[in-house]
């Protein structure tokens, strides 16, 4: 039995290797590459993960599995043993549908959509990315051709990102969640605006990104395994636990754009660096989903890094670093400023009350676009119109409107309800985290938070992809994915900040 | 033809991305990434090394030069398509000796030998290196044995840095430069001591690093294709010639260092720069070796901008830059500073006419491990007491001695040579490009180097591998490889500055 697993093991390892290669790559191409260098990038990406591909998807791989997979009914379903094989057997027998050409071919597409999407946004002009778009969509629908039809196309792409998770599970989540957070807004849209005018001011960059290196450092960033740049789009990405990079960036007018981003994204690197060492050079060794990463990053960004106990320790720290600033603004006062709901054309700087509505505008459009419902060049004005329904605003150019997000120009297309379910398994997780250490609160009050990212390691971070997200949800909360407790803790939450009774 | 040459080129490129991203990743390693990440970023630079040798030597590459090589003969051999298929060839067929387990097994060998290096140097303790260099030793004997014997084993090391180049030939050129250059520091060290007090006092490393950046991207590098970072060893890296990649590094008490580090590796980085884009995703794509290459930095840090029409230039600016330290110090007093003849213990440091001594020093080192004459154990004794021999200095410790280089815990034994070389050929080029532009000197005194590098572009940039060294020098020079020039060149610039008679 040792020998095939043994030598699953290795072959996986180079699978292993390249796609962290490529993710380096791409991490560069974000960082540090010199404009030139994108067409010679997009190439190296493109080979190195038609590649991997191949070395998954080879004959020596197929006949390992071959051998291996008959033996797991005999296996504990719980042992490392078990989920490697079983994890490799599924990744595999998912990749041998997909030509290796065609990786290639997508790999190739998403480099060039990317950089045009860069300059597109730049410029606000959607018709210089429209063609790329197209052409993406083209092959995610010949993507979707290579597997058995499920019942919505849509739900191919989502299972790439969220395991398990259909199309139907989606829609039902958002019907739940969209009248209840509407109810809430509408709410707040009552009650005496929140001042954030103290946040509008300038404050220098270089202090500001010290302040939260000092923050995270505190809530267990190992630097000794990770690092910190600029982007133009923040992001983390995993070189493997050990090497773990996030990113963050300057956006004009919005200072602390700078600090929860980092806030963000130091949640997807702590999930990282917690993976069990053991699962390093295998399939396990990234996080169960999106959605469970999300939950990490949203949970430090929102339930941690905008809450009241969170600013009871730090917000001393800050003031001390921006006496001019904030001098006279109180704790309380500051903690109201950071949680201001406003509705925003943009998500990333949206706050937590009209996150999900952003989600859902694209998501849909997604869906749309997969079932052959909405063309290309009608994206912009449908846009503009659900953005008008959902927030009442309409943006003033493409660049802030459906320009403003990474994601399809990298191919990440079923990717977006992710969010929304991290939104909801963070509340999920941060109350089973409260049953199992009342202090919790308490703690974070006092700069404590080793109690909190041990009982994550322990509970989510450790097990990469051992468990599907469903089932690692249940095994840590004993419910599956449910949103009343994220739709409890939104109006708990802000029903105190505007005093809603 | 045409069919098998396309589709040669289609595989080889696939090689040359994943060669490409190896090297992207190992600039990674000594630019960026978190300490932790050094053992995965071992593995994955071994698996993309392997893979590449794996796609180099595969039976497709194999039939398709079996199906091409017959027709060289009616080719003509000055042509791009003679070139690509004799070249591609070549490296076939040496690749082809060499298992691509062991390639994997050197390149984690080189990764991990070169962190335990970066330790040992760091503490001056080489017994933390010398098991590391043992088994590279070991390996590189290995290496040596795939292939047929040569006249001495050393040969086939040599080989890989500078195709065509012997053992012998390296100690011909040694036995002409060594006692010409030993009679110059001879006669320099009766004259009194050129005055550098200048160059040792504080200058604040931003504004050096800002002058550094001026001056290069008036020589002419681009931006737009390149960047500079800082790292421990300084060095030229390209991902093709589109993301050309240079480093540089503080020393304490050597403020000029970075700059003539800077102006060094940005003359490897034009060389990569201006290789032709029609060879970008070839085996052609590269430098014709490490001597050419080296011709290039040298002969933009020394011949360049240690000469006295440069600093006629250039030294108003710094001196604008730089008021406090310079404000009193004349150009021509400043010329002579930078040129003073020391005696050091560090070759990066060394000046031009101690600069060989040092190379050789380590070169008859290589070649005694090689032959089994001296044992790891006893290098650093060796080292000291020729160090002694050639220099009369004995380093302080050994990280200032044997410790001092990378090269060997790279796996680069054989890489040495190359630099005398490209001294010797730095000379030969500049004189030849002196007879095709008569205005050189009063070009370079008016700021204007876009005649010298366009001439070095259509001379020797644009060819990349398409010649070798010994052809390339020919082409250009009319004349072999000989070192008559450089020594003439040494002679001619330290009597000047040192008036000796």
């Amino acid at each position: 039995m040792h020998e095939p697993l043994t030598r699953l093991k290795l072959a996986v390892g180079e699978v292993v290797d390249l796609q962290r290669a490529a993710a380096l790559l791409e991490w560069d191409e974000q960082v540090y590459m010199p404009p030139g260098g994108a067409p010679a990038h997009g190439e190296m990406v493109a080979t190195i993960r038609k590649t991997a591909h191949e070395k998954l998807t080879s004959d020596d791989v197929g006949r390992l599995i071959d051998e291996l997979e008959p033996a797991l009914p005999s296996l504990d379903p719980d042992s490392d043993e078990h989920r490697i094989i079983s994890v490799t057997a599924r990744d595999y027998h998912k990749a041998a549908c997909v030509p290796s050409a065609f990786v290639a071919e997508l790999a190739q597409t998403v480099s060039t959509a990317q950089h045009a999407w860069i300059a597109a946004r730049a410029q606000s002009d959607y018709s210089k990315f429209s063609p790329h778009l197209a052409r993406l969509i083209e092959l995610k629908q010949r993507y979707i051709a290579f597997f058995p039809p499920r019942e919505h196309p849509y739900d191919t792409l989502l299972d790439e990102f969220e395991p398990g998770i259909t199309t139907a599970d989606v829609k039902a989540l958002f019907a739940i969640i969209r009248p209840r957070q509407v109810e809430l807004i509408r709410s707040i849209a009552d009650r005496p605006q929140v001042d954030d005018s103290f946040l509008r001011v300038p404050y220098a960059e270089n202090d500001l990104w010290k302040f939260g290196e000092e923050v995270i450092t505190t809530l267990g960033f190992d630097w000794t395994r990770g690092r910190q740049d600029r982007s133009v789009h923040p992001f983390a990405t995993g070189i493997g636990p050990d090497d773990v990079r996030i990113t963050t960036r300057i956006v004009p007018n919005e200072p602390f754009s700078l600090f929860f981003g980092t806030a963000h994204e130091t949640g997807h690197a702590l999930y990282e660096q917690g993976i069990a060492g053991d699962y390093r050079r295998s399939l396990l060794g990234d996080g169960a989903s999106l959605g469970i990463h999300e939950s990490q990053s949203r949970l430090w960004e929102n339930l941690v890094a905008r809450s009241w106990p969170f600013w009871q320790h730090f917000f001393p720290k800050l003031q001390q670093r921006f006496p001019t600033q904030l001098g006279t603004v109180s704790a309380e006062r500051f903690y109201r400023g950071i949680n201001k709901v406003q509705r925003s054309l943009i998500r990333v700087e949206s706050d937590e009350a009209t996150y999900n509505l952003h989600i859902m505008l694209r998501v849909e459009m997604e869906i749309a676009m997969l079932a052959g419902d909405v063309s290309v060049n009608d994206l912009p004005a449908l846009w503009n119109s659900r953005m008008q329904e959902y927030l009442g605003l309409t943006p003033d150019n493409d660049a802030r409107g459906i320009l403003q997000d990474i994601h399809w120009s990298i191919g990440a297309i079923g990717y977006f309800a992710t969010y929304t379910l991290g939104n909801v398994i963070s509340a999920q997780l941060w109350n089973a985290f409260g049953r199992a250490n009342p202090d919790r609160d308490a703690d974070i009050a006092r700069g404590e938070f080793a109690p909190l990212l041990t009982w994550l390691r322990s509970n989510v971070h450790r097990f990469g992809r051992k468990y599907k997200p469903q089932e690692l949800v249940e095994r840590v909360t004993s419910s599956r994915i449910d949103p009343e407790p994220y739709l409890q803790y939104l109006e708990s939450k802000y029903r105190r900040i505007y005093e809603i009774t």
